[in-house]
Order: C-alpha cells, then structure tokens, then sequence
C-alpha cells in the first residue's frame, strides 16, 4: 500500500497509528503542507479532494479522508466496535472531529507551528481559539465519565480525536483545565502499538 | 423516535430524507438555527456539540451527527453498500461533504437567506464561495463519469451531498456550468420516497 503522508498532519498521523497498531505495512510519498502547487498532478486522479492522506490500496483502488480509511482498516476489528449503536457513536465523534475539532485546534496549530507565516494569520486566530475550546468543552464534558468515547474501550474515535489533542499545545492550546482529556491522552499513548507522531 | 430538528436545516433534512425512504415514523421538536440560546438547556444532556440534527431513539439513547444517524438506519439496507471498499467510499464523501463542502455551501446560504443579517457577512463570503466552488468542482469531476457517488446506485452518501447542494442557490452559487451534478440532482429527486426539504 502507497500512503501519500505529510509528517506534521495530525489526519496522516491517524492512518500511520492505526496501520503500526495492525501491523499491515506501506510506504509513504510526502506531500507539503505548506506548498501545495504539485496537489492536482500528485493526487488528481486519485482524490477530488486533493487532501492528504491518500492511501492507494495494493490493487491500485484509491481512498481519502482520514477517518474513511481508519474505518476501512478497523471494521472487523477490535478498533471498530460490533454493536450497532456503539458504531454509529464512533462515527458521531468522527464527524464531529472533522466538524467541530479539527478545523479549530489543526488549523490554529498550522498556521502558528507550521505555515512559516503565523503574523498573516493574527486575525483570524482568536475566533479559531474560540472554537477550540468549545471542542475541548465537549470532549471534557463526555470523559468525565467515562474512560475512552465509545464503549468504554480504545477505537478509532479515540485516534481520530488524540491526533490534534495531543499536539494541541502547539496551537497554544492550554490543556491545563481539562484533567478528563488529560488522563485520557495517557491512556490512548499508553496502547499497545502506539507510535508517535514524529516515530 | 424523537428528532431536535430545524426546517431550513440541511443537515438535518438529510435525515428526514432517509428516514422517509425507510418508512420509520419519529416526532419532531423545532430548534431554532438563529436564536442559539437555549441549546444548553435542550440539547447539553443529549449532544456535547450542542447541534442539530440530535436523535433519542425509543429506548432513549441519543445519537448526534447528521452523517452517524444516517449511518445507524442505513447500515443493513440498500442505501449502505456490504462492500467493504464501497462502505469507506461512501463514509469518504460523507467526511468530504463535512469537511470541504458543508463549511461553505450551507454557510454562505444560512448567511445570505436565513441569518436576517446578511449584511453582517460581507467580508467573509467570498472565501467561503471560492470554498464552494471548490467543493462543486471535486463533485462535478467524480460525477462526470458516475450515476452516484459510490458503486453506481443511490446510498447515504448522495443524500448527505444532496442535502446543501440541491439548495445552493439559496447561497447564490450557480449550478449551470456543473451540468453532471444537475443530472445527478435529478437523479437523487427521482427515487423512490423522496421528500422535499419543506415537505
């Protein structure tokens, strides 16, 4: 299998845990996240969406969208849960990664850690700091009582969710306040399997 | 079943639609997309994200993300395909239209025809059509060749990109230059129960 990865990108870094938590194997192209002149020639044909990951199967079948392909890899598996509801609620906090997370914490997070450029972003961070919160008052609010997000066992909901969490700080994110989220990121790195982003 | 639900939403007429075409009778309890103060108080103990569409089943557990709940009553029938790949397909362009699409088509059109202030607006609307537009494109190229979005029939992934795209000139987009997606809309309105988004 053909990754097309970006070593900073929280959705790429999904694929590459839940794939080292398999054991399947791949290969990886990088692709920029900062310069992406070379998007429509590297990933045309193979996703509309011209977004990294792209993961090309070994029969040459392409698939995007992070949470779409740990789906693909974890259905049947311990990763996916069995139960009817319980699989509808992994894919709630999947969306609402996509929805309400990820466009907030990833966003802040590139454009102050990574873009090269944060000064062009200084209007726009306070709304987007805004929304982060609001994402972490949500997450907080439904571990407080619970261990993981679904079914009180680790899933793809919870690497969807850990790969922005967890570098959070570097959007200047301040996870001081939230012991929930906090005691939950231990659990998720202390999996077995578990690599980390920059592994 | 109970439905949080709003009339002008996209999102959740993307449910309405399914749950019609399956023949699943639910009440409905009217949220207001404008006036957002009173979402703590409704929705806090049912959806930590606070939005519609939010779903209690008979039982009374509550299911929220419009794309998880069309997976729930999808899973098992013709509109979810049982094939492996198909299914991570389907949930790609479900991901997709949350993602890259929603963000844009169902902004620009909550600001211009619902929001009673589109005035307020302005600045931010061009960004966000340029988004659009981009969303229409990605569409446009993977329906060209296509009768569906996924495995040549109707599925919950073409209802989920219905939902915004078939009201898209309520956001002054132009559908005229993307002629396969107006033949996909035509295909999408022609099945077996459909309703319309005021039915």
């Amino acid at each position: 299998m053909l990754l097309y990865n970006s070593a900073v990108s929280g959705n790429c870094y999904k694929v590459r845990l839940l794939l080292a938590q398999l054991g399947l194997p791949y290969e990886t192209v990088d692709v920029s996240v900062v310069d992406r002149s070379n998007r429509q020639q590297l990933l045309g044909d193979l996703n509309p969406a011209l977004r990294v990951p792209t993961l090309v199967l070994d029969d040459g079948r392409p698939l995007g969208e992070s949470n779409a392909i740990l789906w693909y890899f974890g259905e049947g598996t311990d990763f996916v849960p069995g139960d009817r509801y319980e699989r509808a609620r992994t894919l709630q906090w999947m969306f609402f990664e996509q929805y309400s997370h990820e466009p907030y914490l990833a966003v802040v997070r590139f454009w102050l850690a990574y873009s090269g450029t944060p000064e062009k972003f200084a209007d726009k961070i306070p709304a987007r700091m805004k929304g982060g919160y609001a994402a972490l008052d949500a997450m907080e609010q439904h571990l407080a009582e619970r261990s993981f997000f679904v079914g009180e066992r680790y899933t793809i909901a919870d690497i969807a969710l850990y790969a922005y969490t967890h570098v959070a700080h570097e959007g200047e994110f301040d996870l001081d306040p939230y012991a929930a989220i906090r005691a939950w990121l231990e659990r998720v790195a202390a999996q077995s399997g578990h690599v980390a982003i920059d592994a």
